[in-house]
């Protein structure tokens, strides 16, 4: 692969190169990964000098609307003359083989527009490898000058946890629902939004709409204001995607939220802990990985049947081991 | 401390000794730590030559009447002859710093009884060091003779995964309630359960115990078989610990799933792989302290500085730590 003439194409902004890219950085080949490095480091990609987007992050159940909001908020913004760019990260796609994004009908219009560039998530890793592959696609699409990155993810805990950890602003897009529902959020995703977006304030569910926008602005006074937010965040308010209503406000709360927290300090202190964050996690992850290689992993397993054979103890067995680790 | 003194009364199931066994292996401190050891291996406390209790995991939500099912069943354990301990594991002591059994007066009857032993949770832990000691508190009340070593934990998630990798007989305590908040319960905790009780099947509540009852053991059909599992299990019954009603055939239920584990492999199998597990756990954690030691740690704090100021990328900077590392 001529990897500095993907590097030329993906800087140029092709879509193609750009897809190629994200193929690349999505592999477990060993000359793909020494070559995705080598892409990466051309393009300045993640780099403090690069290009920087807009990075959004978007959470939500099944069934609450996400690709309608995708498509009308990204279309939105392509008729702003801004480029937008998809991407998913989604765990359960590990088991079933399919993807969030997988059917690109879901998004029709937005898939077909020149300034907008949409991808599945990939369709078999664990979390760590998610987490990695879609921080160098983000940075992929930077560097291919997007002006905006969302982040798309389903409501199942440890994804939002990984996608809070990618982006600048996370968004909760949550149906209108009874006020009892309230229940269904986890109180640590509320806590990671900055923007609830009740979707579907339209047609019969419009009032519903309305309680619950009260009622999650409500809970939001309760939690504990955060350094990063200015007053009156983090806030909940009505969109109807199907009928692309709200959707300019909430691009201007976005907007000044982005704003104030760049103007404070807290939007680069947010991407370098981020960074740390990454770091950190790389280490954990790649020190791991060496038990799962030989000698260390064949130790472990003769150590193991000592255990399960009751000849030694856990607390034993791993003094053992760790013992032959410096 | 007199180690050997200690194993004696430990041995001769003195509870005065237990409690300070416990405290030792709860105890953070590298001289404690060498003294624990010394007294697991006297007592040949968690080997397979050494004594053992059935241990019984009990989850439920605050609210469904944990402590009262505890002292009905721990006493009509207790009248029978049965040694019974009570331990616990509360993952959230370690913020409140309060202990979901630190109240024996919440088991008033069962804590004064002579043939139980009740122990709180201990006050300030990480996951990881909860589940060593509680492991290791487990091993010194069967080497105190206990017949029935009794887990409680919260609803939580977390410290049920724990307490499952912990226990012979995994026991899941509801309230009544209407159909719908079957919902409450995570999937993944009803799929560890072994015995589904619903309490509090007594006055007024009686008929919706009856009907959450007919839901759960409609939900466990749905479940995928699990080899360890004879013909109608996981099962679903009403009890209740006010008026000690059912507590009895709860207690057959158990014996009877016990037998039929043990006499067809399963139960030494169970035990087996929960060793095993604790090995590679012990290893995982012994691993990643390495992290929090010097030279790695400095080292991990300057490269840290390096990414969040823009330097390194988190991938860059990790290979360079791990290239340290053999």
């Amino acid at each position: 692969m001529d990897v500095a003439a993907l590097a030329t194409g993906v800087a140029a902004g092709d879509r193609r190169a750009l897809a190629r890219a994200i193929t690349l950085v999505e592999s477990g080949r060993a000359d793909h990964r020494a070559q995705a490095l080598d892409l990466l480091g051309r393009l300045g990609a993640g780099s403090e000098g690069g290009r920087q987007a807009l990075r959004l992050g978007l959470s939500g159940t099944p069934g609450v609307g996400k690709s309608t909001f995708i498509e009308s908020f990204g279309l939105m913004l392509t008729g702003q003359g801004k480029r937008v760019a998809v991407l998913a990260v989604d765990p359960s796609s590990a088991r079933s083989g399919g993807s969030i994004l997988g059917d690109k009908t879901r998004m029709e219009r937005l898939s077909r527009d020149p300034h907008a560039f949409i991808r599945p998530s990939p369709s078999q890793a664990q979390m760590g490898g998610v987490a990695r592959r879609t921080r160098e696609a983000v940075a992929l699409c930077e560097a291919a000058g997007f002006d905006l990155v969302l982040i798309e993810t389903v409501g199942v805990g440890q994804s939002e946890t990984v996608v809070a950890e990618l982006c600048d602003l996370f968004l909760l897009l949550l149906a209108p629902a009874g006020g009892d529902e309230l229940q269904g959020v986890k109180r640590g995703i509320m806590e990671m939004a900055d923007l609830i977006l009740i979707n579907k304030a339209d047609g019969d569910l419009k009032p519903a709409a309305l309680r619950t926008m009260a009622d999650y602005a409500g809970a939001l006074r309760l939690l504990r204001r955060r350094p990063q937010d200015p007053e009156g965040f983090p806030k909940a308010i009505c969109v109807s995607a199907l009928e692309t209503l709200g959707l300019a406000p909430a691009w201007d709360e976005m907007q000044a939220l982005a704003r104030w927290r760049q103007e404070n300090g807290h939007w680069t202190a947010r991407r370098a802990a981020q960074a740390r964050h990454w770091f950190e996690e790389e280490v954990r992850q790649g020190l791991l990985a060496a038990l799962t290689r030989d000698p260390v992993r064949t130790r472990i397993e003769e150590l193991g049947q000592a255990v399960a054979q009751g000849q030694l103890t856990p607390e034993a067995a791993a003094a053992q081991l760790l013992s032959l680790l410096p």
